[in-house]
């Protein structure tokens, strides 16, 4: 691997998403940034000056820089689609936040589009990139453990209460925790359990009629060769599942052993939106992240992966192994720079030619679970899935 | 109540519910016990010795002894039927272990009986007693944290592991998970939930042939009111999620952070039965149950109650209350005598003619999900559900 090599990347959208990504993208030496589109002149201005870099209001003018060679789809969940077109028109190689759009039709045209161009479109960051998920994937790889037979995985969060603009609040836009959180868990999940899920059952929660979209979720969803799974989300705010992961927050950062949250209530839209702005990049209020290097992995929550012959569960801290009541952890040190397997993952796609997990297919595959979860609640019924896909090894 | 007046109780079966429930019936004053039957004459001499009681081969004697009051029937499960019929035709009260039976036909004729003979009918102990979920259902009837939305409850045990009689390996027979673990959490569950389940889908995991029943499943449980529920449960002993619970274990026992379990295999059925009947009361492996109060109450695993206004999590030391990320621990003193709830509840029905929670209507609700979980695996399908019944309060 040749780690000389830079990509130029260029970033589409300086909201939250890229906010949270920035540590990685500004520490990792593979990764250069090169340009940058938003419509807000403060956050634009910011990074023109913090890299050196270009800026545009438009996304279609950062994909048409000859200097940029990755684009970094980090703008709405609505618009991913045709940004990531734009992108691929363009010949850039593309990586776009999850979901990797709202709906089926648009994923298809998205790979499609990136099929075409000869450009590859790798979706995250999800929560099934950390270490220990696909160190977790290898142990069950080494056959040591048996088959998987059942995963278990839940997550109660502050979701619904972070500050939103309204279309995060509007299911029909994207909005809500089964296109942004759902996505983390379902890929998790498919990770562990070889990817190709054949039907789900779920019901969905959206118990706050001033926050209007769902904040809860739980479904079964079963695999192909009859492996089942659990999954459980709670984004209202009173309980914290950190505290089955030693208080280690998703971001693997260590917390007091509890906290108060402030589940703040807007009663203006326009308010809540400056504030949720006020916070990212280039707002008034944003906190550049430490520099200090990640305490522990991130994690999305409780995940527990019964074998035939052991127990697996991944932690901040690795992955801890259980068989016949004697747990032993499989300690991974914490990386370098944070979500750093994403740029990994990337970074081996485009200058080693080495197929991506998380392409196209994978996360409409994640998509179409999170699609079908939303449908089964309304329905009451099974949804049969039909567009998954299994691990690269594994794919046709 | 006149806690001076004792039950005169005999007991049907003096085998592994037996021998946990003895502590319960040797220390509460309100029991006497008076007679028993049990095939094992190695059983019926300890006890006649051991309570100066009397002591017979067949249940059916037991049932028309005249001093006797109250049967305590804790025969095997598919003989639960027969004996809690032949104890009502003498005109006795009766408690009978979970599950109520393998059958909704038996469950009716059973409950038939009772009614018919005048007498109560009480289905326990199952950890629905546990005085942490009753008052984790005050909590939700005080009206504090608002309406419930959603339960989840798992627990992984080393169930299946533990020696067996061969029926209990054979699901038809009513063994496995789903007959003998399922009632509790079903029953938690449905507690917190108010009771009147509509559907449920779930999937079984039978990953042993050499044990060749359920140890596993996952089911997701909704109810009338749109309340919906996550059950999981594990019995294949490589995960023990007292982890969760402090490691304090089902039966309130403080145990070490972590211990070998010993998944004992056995090549001859006959040599297995024979292990367990020696463990049982009166076998030669036969160890009295410590003499000294509870030091936590009993628990059947995690159990997270989402309510609009909190979440409530019943724990083996009372039950914790997280709002907006605090959590503060309700506690609950363990009970001067374990298990002491069910002897409330049968002696408050019989003595003080307080209507039952725990009664044959609220069992067979409790079996009726068990045998749809079942049937939901093996369809693929949800199973609708219309046996269902409230809490005593909202019962027509």
């Amino acid at each position: 691997m040749n780690e000389k090599r830079q990509l130029r990347l260029g970033v589409a959208g300086l909201g939250r998403a890229f906010t949270v990504m920035l540590p990685t993208l500004a520490r990792d030496r593979r990764i250069k940034l090169v340009a940058a589109a938003d419509p807000r002149p403060e956050a634009r201005e910011r990074f023109a000056a913090e890299f050196e870099a270009r800026s545009y209001e438009d996304v279609e003018a950062l994909c048409a820089d000859p200097d940029v060679e990755v684009v970094y789809v980090a703008t709405p969940h609505q618009l991913h689609a045709a940004h990531v077109k734009s992108a691929a028109a363009h010949g850039k190689h593309i990586l776009v936040e999850k979901p990797i759009a709202i709906s089926l039709a648009e994923s298809t045209e998205m790979i499609e589009a990136a099929r075409a161009a000869g450009v590859h479109l790798i979706v995250g960051h999800s929560h099934s990139f950390n270490a220990p998920i696909l160190h977790c994937r290898k142990l069950i790889d080494s056959g040591a453990f048996g088959r998987v037979r059942m995963i278990t995985a839940l997550n109660y969060t502050d979701f619904l209460y972070r500050p939103r603009r309204p279309e995060e609040l509007d299911t029909a836009k994207g909005g809500g925790a089964l296109f942004s959180q759902a996505p983390h868990q379902v890929d998790v999940v498919r990770l562990l359990g070889g990817g190709r899920a054949k039907a789900v059952r779920a019901q969905t929660g959206a118990w706050d009629p001033t926050r209007p979209t769902e904040g809860a979720f739980s479904a079964l969803l079963t695999f192909e060769d009859g492996v089942f799974a659990s999954l459980t989300y709670d984004g209202y705010g009173h309980f914290d599942s950190d505290e089955f992961q030693g208080w280690v927050g998703e971001m693997g950062q260590q917390k007091k052993a509890q906290g108060p949250r402030v589940l703040q209530r807007y009663d203006d839209p326009d308010v809540e939106a400056a504030a949720k702005n006020a916070r990212n990049y280039g707002g008034s209020g944003y906190q550049p992240a430490s520099s200090a290097p990640p305490q522990h992995h991130q994690h999305f929550g409780l995940v527990l992966v019964s074998c035939e012959r052991g127990e697996l569960r991944p932690t901040p801290d690795g992955v801890m192994v259980y068989q016949q009541g004697i747990g032993r952890l499989d300690e991974l040190p914490p990386p370098p720079v944070p979500r750093v397997e994403v740029i990994d993952e990337l970074y081996e796609a485009v200058v080693n030619k080495r197929a991506p997990l998380h392409d196209g297919r994978w996360a409409m595959a994640t998509l179409e679970v999170c699609l079908a979860m939303l449908r089964s609640a309304r329905n009451g019924t099974d949804i049969a899935l039909s567009h998954q896909t299994g691990l690269p090894r594994d794919r046709a």
